[in-house]
């Protein structure tokens, strides 16, 4: 097999490099930090964003579009925002190249810019400069809009999905009349990316809230989802922000209340990006290559032709016909690898790489028989079946492949999940993997110290969860909770 | 009414802006040239999206995502491109910001680019450094793929829709193993973009080919669509390239063919942006603001209740959900605009100025009649009905409504289409507007000399046309056929 991949025993990050390349997904561009996303990977990534847009317009958003520059002086306006997001970014300081007295391309130098341009690492601060302009009266709220687009942020390590320097995502931005709706929204929304990344990616999650030392720059608190890959690292998988007035004040957006007075108007933010799919593939695939649910799969059902010659290719064409009709009547989205250049043992190794929830096979002896043969790719299980009825039992195996998933990775984070009480476990542990259980004073420089001694951080605050009182493992002092800890992408 | 426009006979261009803010389409942001489109605008551009993406996908091809930034060297690469894009674009040199010793946000001097990026104008250059990855063999062919984007070419005189800094696209990018199959697949694509226009859009168009003067900077042949808008001046609303072995031959993409010799790949590119709503504005609107075609419409059919207290508008509510239920099952789109803040004559000059296609009003006395108001907005007549069947009524009001709207454009087009044979005919028409069929010598020259005179260009050479033989309206000179000729956007 010429595609095979290291294994992940053998080097986790090196898996997941050739994963990504060999299957097809993503891979790095001339430009430094930029990736090409391949017409495989994109294809995840817009099941992803159908799924994703229809929950949000189901929960009251419209989409709109915002600039990709934002005038460098915006980002002063707020003071928190600045030091967490305009360092590293791309700036845009001339309009216009020209040719020089040599034939080369050089950049006018007569044409720069007044003020610099930034491309946007995030749009907070072009929205509430444009809500500004929108928001007059209570009439005018709640403002519950998201937006599908790239962002940059320089990185100097990259890695392709996880991090690069350019990304595509959607940023929700809402503006409300009152904090308690603010809250109400910026919890709705983690809430509904928990249910997406669970329901549809098969990938659980915990939900809760961050630390001060792990907030997004501006916000007041920020809801997170994480979730445990298989070399015992965690992944941020999205994140909503409660800002507060912080970007209102910031740009002076107010509005003028049922009560005739004039407030600040309150604001959320939420976003996830093509990092999901880098979640995706850590998650649930194996040293044959990708695993996916079929839920997000953009082939849920490959069918592989056995033939010899033309005529058994065209016997077995015409049944297939049936089946795939059969198959997509049901909304199940199905590849007939026809491909006369390619052997079977090629087609399957290939279609196993890229992750299709199940594989058909299908020769002469099947004609005769009336049967077929039938391959999961989360167990890699084979049986041969009658083909009566093939497309409702396809039907129930897709839904059981999903929900396999599902546990599978379920299991894999109790497996993983460790509640410890002394630094000597925790550090023991934290080497080890997994998310650790402990608890934590409630300080930022307790929070810094153990990042310090550890790589780990703080992943998230659990929510609904019961209060459990305890000490510090790195101090000795009182604690309210355990935190979840772990070292993370 | 607040919202009253400028009449298109006093003032086209103040018409046009006063729209596109009024009916929340779009508005200009802090980023000189750029826009914010707002959430109806956008609405309108996803359903461009959605249908056109269909369509793409029914043609073969995939969708991918390049990156937003191009290394300056790239341009260079094809001579001709260069001349046509690289000039006004957006130049990246840094990539960090810094505080300076007064606390303000700078550009860090220290961390400026070895080679300065470009904001992608178009994506040929790097999709094609990409595609010498991807092609080796006659197998890896056609690579059939599209790309939805923002793109970013600098502009100083900017309209909304029209002519903004940056825009939203899609771009297609195809690689072909023969001339043939590649002139065929950019054929192909000129045909997908009319049918989209004419059959979604309500609009009809010119398709042939660009004269050399106005063809895509590195391009051997454009094949365009030409529309005529209300003040007689022409929009190219599509583009389909064939760009020969240029871009293979800058970016060195060769491939072993089946006869096993290495050769360049063929290429074509095709693309249309956000221009179009601007087209669709431009086209069917009138002085109470935006017409749409249902097909089109975010909104397709609007309920206002005639209500003069809280149990009127119960009653009434509870009839209009049936009707919404009715209209959804047949995948009619559908708001009840049951605002208790706004009158009923605020919601219908509202819902006109957005154009939304069938507008529905029932009130008490509707209730005890079992009748229901419809009002159509493309011919502003209204008519009482029976409430019996309405579902099935409004389907076929519809249906009506577009190609009423698309009759109208041609008979307007068919009105403003002028053929001369004089200068002095042709000076005096091009002043008046319209599509002047003319002929013309084939030279750059003349072309360039018209243009001088008139401001008008060469919009269209048809195709599927009988040829004509004549003489240049300004030359004298042999002429093989009429082209068209039109002032433009």
């Amino acid at each position: 097999m010429a595609k095979q991949l290291t294994s992940r025993k053998e080097n986790y990050s090196q898996w997941y490099n050739d994963l990504v390349i060999k299957a097809d997904l993503a891979e790095n561009s001339a430009v430094r930090g930029s990736m090409v996303i391949k017409p495989y990977g994109y294809a995840i990534w817009e099941k992803m964003q159908s799924v994703l847009d229809t929950m949000f317009k189901e929960t009251g958003h419209q989409n709109a579009y915002f600039p990709l520059f934002i005038p460098k002086s915006f980002f002063s306006k707020e003071a928190s925002h600045v030091e967490g997001f305009a360092k590293e970014c791309a700036v845009v300081t001339h309009y216009r190249l020209k040719n020089d007295e040599n034939g080369n391309i050089v950049v006018d130098e007569n044409a720069k810019l007044e003020e610099e341009l930034i491309v946007r690492p995030t749009s907070e601060t072009i929205i509430w400069d444009t809500y500004r302009r929108w928001v007059q009266s209570y009439r005018d709220l709640p403002l519950l809009i998201n937006q599908w687009a790239n962002v940059v942020r320089w990185e100097m390590r990259t890695r392709l999905f996880l991090r690069t320097s350019e990304f595509l995502w959607q940023e929700g931005h809402t503006a409300h009349a009152t904090k308690s709706e603010a809250l109400e929204e910026a919890e709705k929304m983690v809430a509904v990316y928990a249910n997406f990344v669970e329901k549809w990616m098969g990938l659980p999650v915990l939900v809760g809230v961050k630390s001060p030392n792990e907030r997004f720059a501006g916000a007041i608190e920020t809801y997170c989802i994480e979730a445990l890959m298989q070399d015992g690292k965690a992944l941020q998988a999205g994140t909503s922000h409660f800002l507060g007035q912080n970007f209102a004040k910031a740009f002076d957006v107010q509005f003028v209340s049922k009560e005739n007075k004039k407030e600040y108007v309150w604001a959320t933010s939420w976003g996830v990006s093509t990092r999901l799919i880098g979640a995706l593939i850590m998650a649930h695939s194996d040293d044959n290559g990708l695993v996916l649910p079929p839920k997000i799969a953009p082939i849920q059902v490959v069918i592989v032709p056995i033939f010899k010659n033309e005529e058994q290719l065209l016997a077995i064409s015409e049944k297939v016909d049936g089946i795939v009709k059969e198959l997509k009547a049901k909304g199940i989205s199905v590849k007939f690898d026809d491909r006369d250049t390619r052997k079977p043992g090629f087609k399957f190794a290939e279609w196993e790489l890229k992750g299709v929830p199940v594989r058909l096979a299908i020769g002469p002896r099947d004609l005769e028989n009336g049967t077929i043969e039938i391959a999961r790719r989360d167990t890699l299980e084979k049986e041969v079946l009658q083909i009566t009825d093939i497309a409702e039992k396809i039907e129930n195996l897709l839904i059981k492949i999903q929900d396999n998933i599902f546990q599978k990775a379920l299991s894999f984070r109790d497996d993983n999940t460790f509640t410890v009480d002394t630094w000597d476990e925790f550090d023991k542990q934290i080497k080890q993997g997994g998310f650790v259980r402990a608890h934590w004073d409630g300080t930022s420089e307790t929070e810094q110290l153990i990042k310090n001694k550890t790589k780990a951080t703080i992943r998230v605050i659990p929510v609904d969860e019961k209060l459990e009182k305890g000490v510090c493992i790195l101090t000795g002092n009182p604690s309210k909770q355990r935190v979840v800890f772990a070292k993370s992408y």
